[in-house]
């Protein structure tokens, strides 16, 4: 039996868009030979629909989706789609099989995330049932998503149902997998882990499907794969591209795709991907951004004309008093080296009538005027934003984010954070990794040492300890969940790791207000870290 | 058998507090005489904790606290607190019985809530075991907070399990729900109206204990209770305040406290807790915000005021040349009038800086001049923050909120939301009543035409429809999650309900990066409306 592994992108409640996907796909898969194709997990009204699904209008038009599949997908091929479906009990996360111009057979997902950035029994009932379908001789059997990591050690993993265990007492063929797993560093190695041990355990081939395409956090990156039942990879899709490619049930091991070997190949890709599809789906196709002469707005430039092209994307100078001329000759550098268009602002008469409004002198110092300077360029960027309908882009890292280090309503500006799930450290990383590629960003940018040049002189580190400390010091504490003990027993000094814990739990208020970034690694500030401003903090 | 109901306003993670916060009490209820003595939910570690709770060290200082409390108590009072516990299967929220040096009971919530604001599965497991403790002749049982809301209509709830069904067949005396139940309107109404149903159908005496005070967008209003096995209300605490109150075993009604019979009696006395423990709690003490003389900013005038005393809040004056004369003179009446500290800073200068980047002349109109304004404001509003240690109050409401009539970075600067949870016609209701305690506000300002004075003759109504039919489709659409056509059918026009649908949909990115927002409503956006800013909407 063909099979078709459709890992589509599907765009949040446009109904119409994703049928016509579907049926574009179907339709070649058909003329291919297949006689089953396999979508992803809710890719008829997308991933995530999040209180979308509250609306009886979005799960009506969902119903009337599927109905419409049912009506017009050829007759005699069967197609896997996953779609929200009500039951007596409330809404479920389904995948149907639509075959012979009906609803053949449906099975719901039953382990319901709330770790991280899912929050899955808000909108879904876990099913109660397990069923399992035959085309030919083939006994198909099909778990959603999170059904497939009960026996990970993700933490938030506390459930109490196997569905895995269920479903293969049906003693089927093979196990489809379909998915809208997001993307983080590693995760596609992981995933493909977790199906091996799965198909060796239960002596079962398996076919996971992943979505790919971005909806504003979240990436999903595709590289869908299947295994057979000694646990072997035949088939592997490429990432972050809609995709569709065929296998017969799993068993020869085929030549593979390698996986990237590069941490920073798949995150350039997962930003890029990111990027374009929050521009997209917002119905946009231009960005601009603060370009400094710093690291981060560096990488922004490259990424987003990698995203989107270089005519649609504007880098804004904006120097201030203490803005090197090294600075502004660097970013002039890389916007022609980008050949994209740029602009030059200067804020040094919108600083002096603000710091008149304090009585303050021109070489006044401290948070105040700092701030001041960051924000007025929030204004122009903003200003932009509105006179030429074009998405700001926010440049800032995740190491400032994490001790506040940024301004809010100033650096912290824009409609989408690019590189804010990467430390400090990793941006260098990033930006070496990209000028392997084509060497864009000019080696005086990657050398020089990190400065916000809001006051004279002045160097990150006058405040913050040097990034490696710091990167090492907020992965323990953010992502190990360690406190400032623990930290300190690993070789940390323990004033800095007091300071920094301290600046992290004083800057929950800045990031509550911060634009949706980006996430590439297992703990992404926004959904994927939900804590209280008033209050203490972790104890210290 | 003497009880106290002690509604305690906890601190989300500062142990020691709640710790001689409980003792204080339990000390006072001893020397009454009283027997037992009840806390609520969580008031060991405050609620809600979030993912501080998922933090080790939390958990251990959790503990900790739960252990002084055991060794240091009086002996001979039982005492019941909430703390978070761990359990084989992973953390519960648990009610425990301190009695003779000992944990003498424990009872862990089984239905944990994953609807509107609340997302328990992320941190809880649920109970799998129901007990009961006998005091004396008197058996007890405990339900904790969503507990009791199984059989309730809340959108959401679909719960499989049944506590009470459990736990009433232990025969016990009395049932004691301990709670930490945000407000919203009638709330305090619709509570005593489920525990009155289930002392009735279970035959049982029921004492309800809510938390007060207030963390971030949450307030707790208390109005603890207790109702004999009749279903009559034989006790009930004030709302709004750390409270503690003596009961016997509920049997015969006493004189009881009135519920506020005005909604807005509720609605002032929850945002001024509201703006107290945020500010408080946040370790600081003085307010600002822009006055413009419009209702809004002049309810949240006198709101924070109310809240924190006059010498503790600064109105910012900040006019621009499309400010009315009889806006600024309204707003300095109501600074006389409130006797609170004002600044007046003209944004001309500031303007015509800004204008000359774009090459715009002063006279230049349009969204990107407009925004300019609000911005400016923006800038000089955080500048003072920084200068004066001051919380700056955001002053929108939840109308413009809604539809995006409000400039981010501009006056959705802020680090609370004083008012976000109200329709404008509701604001001026509130100002109504406010103004029947003391007639603070102008008469100007609540009969004035509604305007943002950002352009000449600017009126709200030129681009929105008239507030009492905006303010209705919202609350259509957004509360009772009606579509375009549900809400057509209701008589209002086509073109004005697409309008406003089509608006709150283009505006999701702008509340993506809002304040947190005092609640006092069921659906209030931020926690409680989750969703995609990519991707399509609400079908129109």
């Amino acid at each position: 039996m063909k099979i078709a592994l459709v890992q589509m992108n599907a765009i949040i409640g446009d109904f119409q868009n994703n049928i016509d996907s579907i049926k574009k796909h179907t339709h070649q898969a058909y003329t291919q030979g297949a006689q089953l194709v396999i979508f992803p997990e809710l890719c008829v009204c997308g991933y995530p629909p999040k209180d979308l699904a509250l609306y009886p209008s979005f799960q009506k038009e969902n119903d009337h989706a599927l109905q419409v599949l049912s009506e017009t997908l050829p007759p005699d091929i069967a197609v896997l789609v996953g779609s929200i479906t009500s039951s007596i009990h409330g809404l479920q996360n389904t995948m149907s099989c639509i075959f012979q111009g009906k609803i053949y057979f449906q099975q719901s997902k039953t382990l319901l995330p709330s770790y991280d950035v899912f929050n899955e029994p808000r909108i879904f009932t876990p099913a109660q049932t397990f069923h399992s379908f035959t085309l030919g001789k083939t006994k198909i059997i099909v778990a959603i998503c999170e059904d497939v990591w009960r026996d990970t050690e993700i933490p938030g993993n506390r459930y109490t149902k196997n569905p895995l265990e269920e479903l293969t007492k049906l003693s089927a063929n093979v196990l489809i997998a379909a998915s809208a797993s997001p993307f983080y560093v590693n995760k596609p190695k992981l995933r493909e882990n977790i199906i091996k041990k799965i198909a060796l355990k239960y002596h079962i081939p398996v076919i996971f499907v992943n979505t790919t395409g971005a909806h504003d956090s979240l990436i999903f990156d595709g590289y869908s794969f299947a295994v057979n039942a000694q646990g072997e990879i035949v088939t592997r899709l490429p990432g972050f591209k809609e995709y569709c490619a065929y296998t017969e049930i799993p068993s020869r091991k085929k030549k593979l795709l390698v996986l990237h070997q590069n941490k920073y190949a798949d995150i350039c890709d997962a930003l890029c991907m990111g990027i374009n599809d929050f521009v997209h789906k917002n119905n946009c196709s231009r960005v601009h951004f603060g370009l400094s002469g710093g690291i981060d707005s560096a990488v922004v430039a490259v990424l987003a004309q990698k995203a989107l092209g270089a005519k649609n994307v504007h880098a804004v100078l904006m120097p201030s008093i203490y803005s090197s001329d090294t600075s502004i000759q660097d970013a002039q550098k890389l916007v022609a080296s980008l050949c994209i268009r740029s602009s030059y602002i200067p804020i040094h008469t919108h600083f002096t009538a603000f710091l008149s409004s304090f009585n303050l002198s021109l070489h006044a110092q401290g948070i105040t005027v700092e701030n001041i300077q960051a924000r007025i360029r929030g204004i122009l960027l903003m200003a932009i934003a509105n006179q030429e309908s074009s998405l700001l882009l926010n440049t800032g890292n995740k190491s400032e984010l994490a001790v506040g280090y940024c301004t809010l309503y100033g650096d912290m500006t824009g409609a989408l954070s690019v590189i804010g799930d990467l430390f400090k450290t990793e941006v260098y990383e990033l930006a070496a990794y990209l000028n392997t590629k084509e060497p864009y960003i000019p080696q005086s940018i990657l050398d020089k040492t990190p400065s916000a040049e809001l006051r004279p002189h002045q160097k990150d580190q006058d405040t913050l300890p040097a990034y490696d400390v710091l990167d090492s010091i907020l992965a323990h504490h953010l992502i190990q969940k360690q406190c400032a003990k623990q930290i300190i027993k690993k070789g940390f000094p323990p004033q800095t790791v007091s300071k920094v814990l301290h600046l992290v739990k004083k800057s929950e208020f800045k990031r509550f207000q911060s634009a949706p970034i980006l996430k590439i690694s297992p703990l992404t500030f926004g959904d994927g870290r939900d804590m209280p401003i008033a209050g203490k903090g972790i104890p210290i």
